[in-house]
């Protein structure tokens, strides 16, 4: 592949099932796992927004990077999580994945990668920080 | 589609190629573009969270749902932004888009839609909100 045919960044986007409903309750414990995930991928964290939903509901966020976003949605009284982790640069979404995997510990997991800006000159395109 | 097996929500993931750089420039006028979608779809603004990247460069900010979130993240200088849109319950992504294309008018774009939580169980769930 050329550099002139690399793409702006991917997008993972993954389905967790089967993950404890505590931890799913947990924005702290939420949102301090993101960031070390990001920290993992080699991405800059510009900042963490989280809401928590109450009364054992669940909890969602978002951490906005230099190379794009990562977010976590919950619904604890099914054991579901959704992530999607989308990075461009030299940021590998992959290395946070494996870090939020190792955390949650999910009975089952999908992960989609979805390839963005596939069309775009990247070399024309400057990373965003 | 019975009520158990339809899925926590949708995930709209679109490239938009040839927009207008002075708009992928425009912080203020894309947060408020962003939340103008937001209330089209049907959906309840917890926040909104906008960076820009300053001398030129791009914006990168998300809208944190209800219902997940929105994001976008911009490249004026190969005139490329890129959108993703995750609801899940009553509020529709579909309309959050066509307000962006409406706006955006981009020269080309590509949108897909993943299906979010799929396997859980719906009915065991509930709205985030």
């Amino acid at each position: 592949m050329t550099a002139r045919s690399a793409a702006i960044g991917q997008h993972l986007l993954a389905d967790l099932s089967g993950v404890s409903p505590q931890l799913l309750r947990d924005s702290g414990a939420l949102e301090a796992l993101l960031s070390a995930a990001a920290r993992a991928a080699g991405a800059t964290v510009l900042g963490c927004h989280f809401h928590h939903f109450g009364s054992g509901g669940g909890v969602t966020g978002v951490v906005l990077l230099a190379e794009s976003h990562m977010s976590l949605h919950t619904w604890p009284e099914a054991g579901f999580a959704a992530a999607d982790i989308f990075m461009c640069g030299h940021a590998d979404p992959r290395a946070a994945i494996e870090v939020l995997l190792a955390a949650l510990e999910p009975a089952e997991s999908r992960v989609e990668i979805v390839v963005r800006g596939a069309a775009v000159d990247s070399t024309a395109a400057r990373p965003l920080r």
